[in-house]
């Protein structure tokens, strides 16, 4: 027998590497090895960084080391201004974790990765290795973390709802049919009606977890999986109360990314929008500003199209500096059963889209709160209010009035970071011909 | 047009209220009306709290209220120490934001819910505004906080990994399968393939996530899916690094709670462990242990049966002061491929579990992460390497020493707080015979 202390093995951050007095040694892989002749340059990529070995031939005679090679590499710190991290190390050890004897099958070392979309999936584990790849992933924690300190500051609480459901909460074709135990289930397109029943329980909650969509599209901005950073929270006045939350929460997450995540921004060139005022107009306020503005028909009169995002996040770009533009007050028609209408015009809803540099990132609105309104909307709805009679527990039972959002992780990461695939900004993507790894 | 800035709507906490001077406004839902003569003391339920307001029947008249009524109740504090919270508020106003008018049809304001398991869940929604019961959640999410908040400031990355997957990761019939375009997939029993592509990319990686069994089990203590707190860490000496690593994670986890959740843990009369020193046993010491001081023949020679594990929690309790137990070094035949054997004894394996109160909450070890030994190793499990071909370029690109464990929420939320199913620490559970709420 032996006992077990709280004793985490200890991690070195690159401030202690490079302000380090005596011999270092540091753990790592392998990402480059450069011959120069009389020594070697052997770039180690540890957790967060690559930092630049010289390994003297002379002194040490051949290291043997490969790519891929995991080891521990000793050295003493050299400030030296022009390695990229302000210093290099002048090797004086290796030893071998893990020895690698076989030739990479692809460039994963150099800036770019040069794969057409098949084969940057399927080598997806050794691709998400390179220096930028895995940068938009630290990035991307950050963007959750941020969510969830910010709304933890908030009083929110966390929950965590299932997704394996008896009924879809968005309705529609697009849902994932399960082998349950010989029962019917589907997988949850979205936390809704369980954020909804949380709401008289906590008052604030909010869930990061992964949604599933059936639709069978093809296009840069869809997958068939994503992470969806949800909230819901209780007594707003209307829509405006969430817009505001998101705005906030947005606000606190760029500010921790210029934080914390500072080399990973430099290393992607990403500027982060400013955020201290949205412009928020009504969906038929938007109509018009496509057709006035950019001369074009308007065809679709229930929801926007792609290109008319695209339009609107231009607009919103050129008259207040700023990619982030609220599209509100849909027709009632767009939106889910749950959306409250607008009370002064009911043919219209208090839900609203958040669009970022032309592309919808967030979902949201004020739901229904009253028991016989829901029942009303949803006869109008054409509905089986039968099936419903858990979701409706909580009207029934009284819900204060309350509304919330959801907001694509990965939307939001590409958008931000101005990547031209989804799937580039989601770790291993599923889609129709993809679920592999 | 309007304009939308970062400005989210304040929140009242305790604090605020019990020290306000002026008269304060409190959003709530009311859990209880007591009539008692010439006043009513009306219980109004906050996100957190339970705040008892007197409304003065003389002065106010009838206020019309009921249980589950959402209203902003303003009055004056009064410190009196006779009162739960040490004041209570003397009602001058009351507003209604959602009326309800109808009988609840289970008792909730009461210390226990009075339900038969299939009543409790087909009643969920307003089961959980219970003061207890939302107090089992609040405290889970201390928990998976505390499990977060400490991985990170150990500098290990967030991930989120796909959950419909191509293969599972434990093998056997156990695994939900899904219409998946025409295609066959399955939902993920757990993120092991994906922690361990990340360990290369990251060093050292967590995910919190849903995970799905698709055992027909009707236990206490199995539902089919839950959430699972994994984590994935390289450059280990051996499993122990991990063991250590956990404790100090559930260190933080319980320091947390004693901060942060300190009304949930006295409502619920939760006594955390002591946590300074965990005893590890390896599996065949265990058997030892129960033949020898339970008098108990073994049967089993692969694996630990419940009333084992029971058994071993009760020794440590009793010989070591502590619930918590370690049982390291699995017979390899009950370990999954990945596992490393032990180099001593390659009949045992550098896996451990970790008991609290007699249940397993963690399965964890040291992984293989030489490529030609897991070839070996999946040859002798009689497994088709062709079909992991994704999961393999891990290993053979390079992954150093790694491993890491899975740690199940609502097993740990049940065992700290001593609940008798396992559904009442889940928020809405899936077992063969729920799929509602």
């Amino acid at each position: 027998m032996i006992k077990i202390t709280p004793n985490p093995k200890p991690y070195l951050v690159i401030e202690d590497i490079k302000n380090a007095i005596d011999e270092v040694s540091i753990e790592g892989m392998v990402y480059n090895v450069r011959d120069m002749g009389n020594f070697y340059f052997i770039l180690l990529r540890t957790s967060r960084d690559i930092i630049q070995f010289v390994w003297d031939m002379q002194k040490l005679g051949n290291p043997h080391v490969n790519e891929g090679d995991c080891v521990v590499l000793s050295g003493m710190v050299k400030i030296d201004k022009r390695a990229k991290l302000g210093f290099e190390i002048h090797a004086t050890k290796i030893e071998f974790a893990t020895k690698v004897n076989i030739q990479f099958p692809i460039t994963i070392n150099k800036n770019r990765i040069n794969l057409n979309m098949d084969n940057h999936l399927h080598f997806r584990p050794i691709v998400l290795r390179n220096e930028r790849q895995r940068a938009i992933f630290k990035l991307q924690e950050g963007l959750s973390r941020g969510f969830r300190e910010f709304l933890t500051s908030q009083k929110f609480t966390e929950i965590h709802s299932p997704k394996i459901t008896a009924a879809g909460a968005e309705g529609g074709a697009n849902i994932f049919k399960l082998d349950y135990f010989e029962k019917e289930a589907f997988l949850a397109q979205s936390p809704q009606f369980y954020k909804q029943a949380m709401i008289p329980v906590f008052g604030r909650v909010f869930e990061i977890g992964p949604v599933f969509i059936a639709e069978k599209h093809d296009t840069s901005r869809h997958t068939n999986e994503y992470t969806s950073l949800d909230f819901e929270m209780s007594f707003i006045k209307d829509h405006t109360d969430i817009m505001k939350m998101e705005a906030a929460a947005l606000e606190y997450m760029f500010n921790l990314l210029i934080k914390e995540y500072a080399q990973e921004l430099e290393l992607l060139k990403v500027t982060l929008p400013e955020i201290s005022s949205i412009p928020a107009v009504k969906f038929v306020e938007a109509k018009d500003i496509i057709a006035k503005e950019f001369n074009r028909p308007i065809k679709n009169y229930t929801d926007l199209e792609p290109e008319e995002e695209r339009l609107l996040g231009k607009w919103a770009d050129k008259n207040f500096g700023t990619p982030l533009i609220f599209i509100t007050h849909y027709p009632t028609k767009a939106r889910p059963f749950y959306t409250m209408d607008d009370p002064d015009d009911p043919e219209y809803t208090l839900g609203f889209d958040l669009i970022l540099n032309g592309i919808e990132i967030t979902t949201g609105g004020q739901r229904i709160n009253d028991y016989q309104m829901q029942i009303d909307k949803m006869k109008r709805f054409d509905m089986e209010i039968d099936k419903f009679e858990s979701y409706l527990m909580t009207h029934k039972y009284g819900t204060p009035p309350h509304g919330g959002l959801g907001l694509g992780l990965e939307r939001l990461t590409m958008q931000l970071i101005g990547l031209d695939n989804i799937r580039y900004a989601t770790l291993f993507p599923r889609d129709m011909n993809h679920i592999t790894p």
